[in-house]
């Protein structure tokens, strides 16, 4: 590869990705450690099969009925009514955020995030030639607003992401904060403003998704892996104004999706309320891991997604490496001194606790 | 959508794609014509129900499983022994073509096709912020090799593109002709060279595959698009040096490749035999097609894909609309005087034959 015409900004990086190591116990992408009912399943192989029958020809460019069923379950979810002109459908909410900084972002224009926060924002940022900012955070990982008001103003972004829950931290952001997000993102050149719910459905906080009203640089993004148990299926997908879904047509590949991955979808979202059932136990256990981890001793910070940020640990890379010789794999997303575990069953999670509890019995900190 | 901070050049832009209209006879986008045959339809449902049993967990992240059985399809194919490591996967070629330009492409670099051809290249380009820089070729839509060298040296591009058979034309491009383009980019900088061969199988010529050997800055492009007759599945890949693979990785999105999109390619490559089959029969229809439009008086470009290029007409749109009014539908590239036509079932080709003959006829030339 080193002898490759690689572009100089990818010279000795490395490809994102978590290892992918076969232990009896992985919590580290925040994957939904509940299968899809047996129900489901039966119904993804018949309108997977029915879409087969249709394979020689192209799926349907703009995704109409997958459209209206998503716009569907965010009405119903969050009360708050939005049609299927707001919504933009791709493989993976990281597709729809490479489309949004690809119509907006780009090079020659920068994109800001509030650092520790999902990594991949400026993994895509530097895949579409976006400049990369990194924005502050407080010492608890919250958002500092005036600091961050601040940093809209002097370095003018023209995109704005806004991870809420935040990732990989748990850490939810309020719905003030982000009003003055958008306006100091307005006043400064305007800018979009992206706020990547992509683990919304397990917060303890209602869904931004309201504040679209009367704010058509604002766009919200969203995910079949988690809440719906789909990681396998690469569905995320954007709620904003109608224009915003007509401008990433522009950049969009057509025939992006998948007649399959339109079928699956479109089975997932007939069976909603059994897979947000495995929601609220997974919140449960998300609750009973923070305060368990507490009792070991643990400083956690305070989670609204479906994962738990802990530590703090001298070397956070030495605990990582002696939970999995203990046969669990966490997260080092590289937050100094702690580590991230996705809430998986309450077996694994025991598991989990137990070998945190022997690897801090070993490891005085 | 005008009132949004989108990036300069995509304004007063429209979205790619072919108009989807609802005609009896649609034979404008290049499409198999042949639903899979129905044992491969159960196939396909069994392989998915399979994988949705898992769907909770994220894809392999390196399509292992489907890069060999690819590998092992071009190898049989050609006779040309490619193994797992020269293979990439992605939604479609045209991610793969993306994914290509966000590596060896993006800002301050520029790509070269020569035109008229597949327009995605340019589109794909803009999109990656990569120059576009359009080369020449003769009046019979040939490279015109001297001229085609020469820009190469003149311009530098990072990426050369040669589409073979070319997309709208049909023309094939022969291996000397690729030779002397990889000779001049390397000599100019080096750069990148991708053959698209999209529609390869539906050439009377080998596959340029064999290049690959000694050449580490060569591509081959292929889709499961066409011959496959799977265009609703969105299955593109790549046969490069096993560099070129890992270069990709450093900007392809993490699990990009669904697992259903995975499990459904799989059981196609099961059953080529008889996917082949139907290349075989479309092969001759494209043949008769050749031959009874040049019957008609058309004038028409030797095709060695699943579609044929014939004009000349004054007004090429007035022809495409008049063609639709006898209920056929083809497609209009905007080349200057001619049209394209997929070579659909025999009944569709017939169709699309006497409706030419009738407008031909009303419309002297």
């Amino acid at each position: 590869m080193e002898a490759l015409p690689i572009r100089d900004e990818l010279r000795g990086k490395s490809p994102y990705g978590a290892p992918q190591l076969d232990v009896p116990v992985r919590l580290n992408t925040n994957e939904n450690p509940y299968p899809l009912p047996e129900e489901l399943v039966q119904r993804i192989g018949e309108r997977v099969t029915e879409a087969a029958r249709t394979l020689n020809r192209y799926p349907d460019r703009d995704a109409v009925e997958l459209r209206s069923a998503l716009a569907g379950y965010l009405s119903r979810a969050t009360g708050f009514d939005v049609g299927r002109e707001q919504i933009w459908a791709a493989n993976g909410s990281n597709e729809i955020i490479q489309q949004l900084l690809q119509t907006f972002g780009g090079p020659g224009r920068t994109a800001i995030g509030f650092e520790p926060s999902y990594s991949m924002h400026g993994l895509i940022a530097r895949g579409t030639g976006t400049g990369w900012l990194s924005g502050p955070r407080r010492a608890d990982f919250t958002i500092d607003t005036p600091a961050a008001v601040r940093a809209i103003g002097e370095r003018r972004p023209d995109v704005v992401f806004v991870c809420s829950p935040n990732n990989p931290t748990g850490t939810a952001v309020d719905r003030e904060t982000v009003l003055a997000l958008y306006e100091a993102a307005q006043a400064a050149k305007p800018s979009m403003v992206i706020v990547d719910e992509a683990y919304g459905e397990f917060s303890h906080r209602p869904s931004l998704l309201p504040l679209l009203e009367g704010r058509p640089n604002l766009v919200v993004t969203r995910t079949m892996s988690k809440a719906f148990g789909a990681a396998g299926l690469r569905l995320g997908y954007l709620a904003a104004d109608p224009g915003v879904v007509d401008a990433v047509q522009l950049v969009r590949l057509p025939y992006h999706l998948s007649a399959v991955t339109q079928a699956t979808a479109l089975a997932a979202l007939e069976h909603t309320g059994t897979l947000l059932g495995y929601v609220n136990r997974l919140k449960d256990e998300r609750d009973r891991l923070v305060r368990e981890l507490r009792a070991t001793g643990c400083e956690v910070t305070e989670s609204d997604a479906n994962f738990v940020q802990f530590g703090r640990f001298d070397d956070a890379h030495a605990t990582w490496q002696a939970l999995l010789e203990h046969g669990v794999l966490v997260r080092d997303n590289g937050v100094p001194g702690r580590l991230r575990v996705t809430a998986g069953t309450p077996e694994e999670n025991d598991a989990f606790l137990d070998a945190v509890r022997a690897v801090t019995k070993e490891t005085p900190r």
